[in-house]
């Protein structure tokens, strides 16, 4: 039986093996009564304490093999196996139902696990997979059932099962495991996070017909489309070799670019910059060996809680991203809340059009205090790193002045206080609104750089909401009128002798590199997976080349006919 | 007693003279039960028959002296005296109730007239008014006493009134008439519009505080500025006479402007043309002497009533107004719905910003049975005049190509049924996207003309809704980003042989007007009653200062130092 189905790529890769299926997740526990809930309870935490031998010998091989960050997970757990709203609530329960140990663990905890699933938070939710796990752990002692089966595995191997738990995933032998696939999961799950640190190929969320897969079927496991093909043909496998031997080639030569300068091929120095939302995303960029950080979108500070966030709690998160990037710039966005993103503590006007309101800058020059404290806890930061302030939204020179008085405000406070700032601090702003591109000539002698927010400015430019599926046709970046825009900017930029860059999305897609390496953008800001592959192809190509493709490019009509042009060109020179 | 009191402007101009007060609108009156019916029936008959041999004197003097369109009123007058819902209902209640005729009239017209202005149509609110003066005027007959004190007048005097009714308004004896104010009304209410016919100056809803104007009293009525002062000091009176000279010459010199060509001082031509909403806005336009219509706006026709409007409706409009403009240029805009602009019928889904959502052309490309119907209506028409299409919302070439398209399979079907439809129509469209702007080239090889609707084109560049107070100080015509996109459209069709015009408010701006002008704008397109002040401004200007100027606008960096360097310019030339 040849079969074709399709999951969420949830870590690139392309892998081809026999399965190996896990046993499924611990059945609900048999419910008995018992004579002695006293012996039980000794019964119980005799389990909790092997439960706990085990997490912290994973949990030790983990700090080897995956180091802090992920064995931190397994530090999580023996908290767990601490709370008394977890061991002292099974044993009250042993006590006062007279039920054995197993069924007390597993009714505490499933209750513990549907409040923190029902909670609106990733977070939360997360907690309730590791819940699940610690407490199937312990039932497993209790039962006397090994918790895992992974240590039977002694050849290569895809895994199947229908989810695997953070401990499962922390254990996989990576001298046999090739990849995994499973029922349940999104690109934000637990093991989905693990995979990606791993570097296996995995496809999660397959749903029930991931159960027709069985333990010594072969299969062909692509994560890079998220497409499992089981039992597969002759054909196929040849096909998929080949395949699998360009990819692990490719991925290879982008891990060579990670320690290299960001050179065209003619030896023009770009930068190539991460966009991160919080500090979690820190280790990666470290990872893909970015030039900078290039946006540090600041809202996640904001959003999630119940009040503002302090000076204090900002000073030490903007501090330690400043520390971490260890003198590399880092571009800190000034609050873009309003509109579409609200803030519930904040109580803002519900307004008909949120992209056309009081967002962003608009927000902050009208309530300036909250923007005062952002601007303290981001200038007492910047004696710890390369840091650089932009503000967005900025339409006229008049709001770039008027931010820039309250900084400097700001600035004169903290220093007759004798507390250090940068004397080198960048202020720049976003280039998002239409009216800004057109007039960088009067903004260039304001701001010490620009960076072209294209998801802004190509909304706004084509008058299509980015989140309207109606009107999604109309969202070109490739459009001559997107690029027009962008050559003004950085042409004024030029003349005024600043730096551009872009932190919209359009910066790390390769259809759009060449034209804008060629229109002359200094940084391009992406996610951090993207700046390998960013890195590798401006190596191959020619900036000049690439100048007089941009204005080729710039007298065309539609988007159709510049990335007609931007292929062609790719293909000549792949050729 | 000096007192100065604020109104609503309703018709421009200055007025010095003493009041004559008039009196009051018949109170509520007496309820006579009668002894006989039949005998109170033929009294309120031969009342009728009074009051109908008034209305027709009156109609016949308003026809002479105001033309056909008021006198129409009066028709409605006599249509309403035989209307059964009143006489007739008056003479059932007078049989069943026995009570006197004019207590039948006033209970019958008092409960229409309430219904009418319980409705939601400014139309059916304003016939309540008709139906008061009516009912009024028979009450008068019944109870013996003169309708108006008008006839009264025998020396200049500004009238005060609580209101005046139509054919008070009708009645006015300019010879003596100054002016009026009222207590109740607005800019749209009938005494309004008759007193802009009349050019009388008027201000109108007053309130309360016009009681303390009392016959003999001299006042200074500012119906330029809505304000009133009685019994004025020498200084004002003084002062007074001056503006008022000063007005009058001025208007003067614009009524002399109507039947000339709109040429610059230096003998450019330009056109200068009028914005309409309906059929009723035609009268004002040919007053104004309009060298065309630069937008028609169709929504009228689909909005306030239950299903779409038929292809027959929208061509007996479409024809009509053809036909009236005598072979100058009608634009007319297909349907610009959608988004803001709501028909219940249609039930659009709600967007989460409508003003970027699924509007106009991509609505009408979207549903393309309902663009049919309207492209059928002006096809049909194009053979009575000369017809200008034009799309509104255009982003890219690819919807002005498929919009081009359904017209030009609507002509053919069309023209395979033997109707004719004119060879010489002009398709253009709204240049009202920053988009479409920077990529007029291209859209310049498609469109006949480009009309700049800047209302849009302003909020969308600055990506600031035109409706939210809290960026309003985003709302910058003259901000040289909005100037550079100007630049760029008038500089594309030049090159390819198209002409421009702008159908926003801009374009009536006196501000905006010369930098228009030095751009190369060639059809300004306005509410009529500012056609007459820009003929008179163009034919101060010069056309190649205007370039120069245009030019230095284009290299500042904020719309303050636009206006200055424009208003500068117009003190120099004024000097």
């Amino acid at each position: 039986m040849n079969i074709h189905l399709q999951g969420t790529a949830a870590s690139p890769g392309i892998a081809i093996a026999k399965v190996y299926r896990l046993q499924a997740a611990a059945q609900e526990p048999l419910r008995i009564t018992v004579a002695d809930p006293a012996a039980e309870i000794l019964r119980l935490r005799e389990a909790v304490k092997q439960a706990k031998a085990d997490i912290e010998l994973i949990r030790v091989q983990t700090l080897e093999r995956l180091g802090e960050r992920k064995a931190e997970i397994f530090e999580a757990h023996l908290f767990l196996l601490d709370d008394p709203e977890l061991i002292e609530a099974a044993e009250e329960r042993i006590t006062e139902d007279k039920i054995n140990a197993e069924t007390a663990v597993h009714e505490v905890a499933t209750g513990i696990a549907e409040l923190l699933r029902s909670m609106d938070d990733e977070l939360l939710r997360e907690r309730a997979a590791d819940v699940g796990d610690v407490s199937g752990r312990v039932i497993s002692k209790l039962v006397g059932r090994q918790h895992s089966a992974l240590s039977e595995l002694s050849e290569e191997a895809i895994l199947v099962a229908a989810d695997l738990t953070p401990s499962d995933t922390a254990q996989l032998d990576l001298n046999y495991v090739r990849g995994f696939i499973t029922e349940i999961g999104s690109r934000t799950s637990h093991s989905a996070i693990m995979a990606r640190s791993l570097e296996l190929p995995a496809v999660v969320g397959m749903g029930l017909q991931a159960k027709r897969i069985e333990t010594g079927m072969t299969v062909i496991l692509d994560a890079v489309l998220g497409s499992v093909i089981v039992e597969p043909t002759e054909q196929e496998l040849t096909d998929y070799r080949e395949r699998k031997r360009a990819y692990e080639e490719n991925v290879a030569r982008m891990r060579s670019f990670v320690d290299r300068p960001s050179l065209s091929a003619d030896g023009h120095e770009v930068e190539l910059a991460a966009n991160i939302g919080s500090v979690e995303d820190l280790a990666k960029v470290l990872e893909n060996g970015a030039d900078g950080i290039g946006l540090f979108r600041t809202e996640f500070l904001y959003m999630g809680r119940s009040s503002l966030p302090t000076e204090e709690e900002q000073f030490t998160v903007y501090r330690h991203v400043l520390e971490k990037m260890n003198g590399k710039r880092v571009v800190i966005r000034t609050l873009d809340i309003g509109g579409d993103k609200e803030l519930p503590y904040m109580d803002l006007p519900k307004e008909s059009n949120p992209f056309l309101g009081q967002r962003a800058i608009r927000l902050c020059l009208n309530q300036d205090e909250l923007f005062r404290v952002q601007l303290r806890a981001l200038l007492r930061a910047s004696a710890y790193g390369k840091l650089a302030i932009m503000f967005p939204m900025i339409a006229v020179v008049d709001e770039l002045g008027a931010a820039k008085r309250i900084v400097e405000e700001e600035r004169v406070k903290l220093e007759a206080a004798s507390i250090a700032v940068s004397d080198e601090i960048e202020i720049g702003i976003m280039i998002e609104i239409p009216a800004a591109a057109l007039n960088a000539g009067a903004l260039a002698r304001e701001a010490d750089f620009f960076s072209i927010g294209t998801n802004d400015l190509i909304q706004y430019t084509m008058a299509a909401d980015r989140m309207n599926e109606s009107v999604a046709y109309l969202y070109q970046p490739h459009h001559p009128s997107i690029l027009r825009l962008v050559d003004m900017v950085i042409q004024a930029a030029q003349r005024n002798g600043r730096w551009t860059g872009m932190c919209g999305e359009m910066a790390g897609d390769a259809d759009a590199i060449p034209l804008l390496l060629g229109l002359g953008l200094h940084e391009f800001s992406m996610s951090a997976s993207s700046i390998l592959p960013a890195r590798e192809l401006i190596s191959r190509l020619s900036r000049e080349e690439c100048a007089s493709l941009a204005r080729q490019a710039l007298d065309l009509g539609s988007q159709a006919e510049v990335l007609s042009l931007v292929r062609q060109h790719q293909s000549r020179s792949e050729h």
